[in-house]
């Protein structure tokens, strides 16, 4: 038998890595294919299309016993209009596909798509198409966003230059906090057979986790300013893997300082009871969808008029490697965490 | 507790327009949303963008005891750039994503992407984006493809005019016929702990089923003969239900003779054992992923001259409704059949 690996041992980038290394771009159309939040279509002379994908499976994305449906259908747009943002771009439209157990009942399915509408008018995109198919298991959700962006103006991830500041929007770690209570709260649920939910004082960082939003305001405020950032990603992953990707695909390296990491005061108190340094779930929690981004050090007036962002470091030469410094004024090494949905 | 209405209450079609009728588009470029094989987005002055997309799901659309990997990667693409076609344009761009458990080896995933890079290399077509994350029961897969078209050539189902002749790619029937056949060596096999399945003399309509090619071929002879079809759809839930969808959304009937149905001589031989009129899967048989079309009386002698195509009927008034004449000259009246997934 034929060596069989499995995927714990690879891991999500490193599978992606390993399958995508086959496939070269044919096209001149493609700008550029697979490794940034959005894939880059020519689309005109002045114009390209940007287009995300996201899979969101049940029981390993969410949990339908505590996510509300009408929730998870605004999520499931919003983290892909996230990345079209990412690219400094515009969302336009979006597919949405749906499996779904005959269980589900036709007025469970008109909430999520109350959800996925709510999303489509808030930020102006276009619901264009689908699919619908049953499950034999649990809940699939396929949403694709598509948008565009001036050819001037497109930002990758691997563009970003030394001295360059590094920007985050918002403030990190509260989705995870809010995933972390809700946890709690379930688990305390099934032992108690049925003790009511304890959400007060949580109300911040469960939204978090359950409606987030996409930085549509924080783009807008760019163009305004006639900032273009040199680089930018989203925050899926936490700060840190994001860090990690901007820095190795740009061949810098960077210097944050932990007291410039935006933490939101409930998500601080939140962490606390769980006896977590609050900038844990701000480096490595996931699903925070602000946007990190780097700008030339002589726009640093203009960006720090921008509601909404903070200056937290720098980029710095690569041999100097990712670091962070504390509290306490001395440096640590960031590592690459980021969630391995396989593990 | 307020109604609750059962999905197979629905049915998939009816459920896609009780969703869709909240959705209205926003943009100007969107040309047209929800309701044809892709929809269509404005590019430039001379080219609209396409997209369509297909979410696949273990156990309702395949069963991994007798697909191969390569044949289920290869079809996931196929099956979407069909839709492409079906709008008479060419396809460009891919997005795959999927959802696997942790029992899958790095080896399988590579066998199914080997089948999606024979598709993109047969195809033309590159693979830009997608996203990889773990199922905790059985394999997804989501592919949305983006496709353009000139203004003046693309092709909607809305549009068919009286008099104007059907036309049909291939043969149909085919791809079901291969179903049957595997699902009965499948099931000698259980019964008889192991008996080897009987593949031979049912090479072709097995092939039809596992690795369905689409119809590159004649669209770009539709192209080379100048021949823009009035209406065109491809033939994923059999020939009755892609007239329906035609004739509904154009206001015409139709009449189509049984003995101008183009059906493979193998496929005969095979609904024969199954004691099946052949008639029957070229009808109401799914996954053909041949197109449909209608061309005005007048391309009558450049048609005939396209490999591959048949001419089956006409497009008649509303009145004369929906019809099939057969071998002994009575007409039947069509029913639109197709897959009700949700039953």
């Amino acid at each position: 038998m034929s060596k069989q690996t499995t995927l714990d041992e690879l891991g999500e980038f490193g599978l992606i890595s390993h399958i995508t290394k086959k496939f070269q771009s044919q096209r001149d159309t493609t700008i550029r294919g697979i490794g940034d939040d959005c894939a880059v279509l020519q689309k005109d002379a002045k114009n390209h299309t940007l287009v995300t994908t996201d899979l969101l499976m049940e029981g390993i994305h969410f949990d339908l016993l505590f996510t509300p449906l009408k929730h998870l259908g605004y999520k499931a747009v919003t983290v892909n209009l996230s990345d079209i943002y990412a690219m400094n771009g515009i969302p336009e439209s979006i597919t949405v596909s749906i499996a779904v157990s005959a269980k589900f009942t036709v007025e469970a399915i008109e909430q999520l798509y109350d959800g996925i509408k709510l999303a489509c008018d808030t930020y102006n995109v276009d619901l264009i198409g689908g699919d619908t198919s049953s499950s034999v298991t649990g809940l699939a959700i396929s949403v694709t966003a598509i948008g565009s962006v001036p050819v001037k103006q497109v930002v990758y991830r691997n563009t970003a230059q030394i001295n360059d500041l590094i920007c985050v929007s918002g403030d990190l770690g509260a989705a995870y906090s809010g995933l972390q209570v809700m946890q709690r709260e379930q688990s305390v649920y099934e032992q108690t057979g049925g003790a009511q939910p304890q959400l007060e004082g949580y109300e911040y960082v469960i939204e978090r986790h359950l409606k987030p939003e996409a930085r549509k305001d924080i783009i807008d405020q760019l163009r305004e300013a006639n900032i273009v950032p040199t680089a930018m990603i989203d925050i899926s992953d936490g700060l840190s893997s994001e860090l990690f990707h901007i820095c190795s695909l740009s061949n810098v390296g960077c210097h944050i300082y932990e007291d410039k990491i935006p933490i939101h005061k409930e998500t601080s108190q939140v962490v606390a009871e769980f006896e977590v340094d609050p900038v844990i779930p701000a480096l490595n929690g996931g699903e925070d969808y602000e946007l990190l981004f780097t700008v030339p050090i002589d726009s640093y007036k203009e960006v720090l008029k921008i509601k909404g962002v903070s200056v937290i470091g720098s980029i710095v030469e690569k041999e100097q490697s990712l670091s962070m410094i504390t509290r306490s004024g001395s440096p640590v090494t960031l590592k690459a965490q980021g969630w391995n949905t396989f593990e």
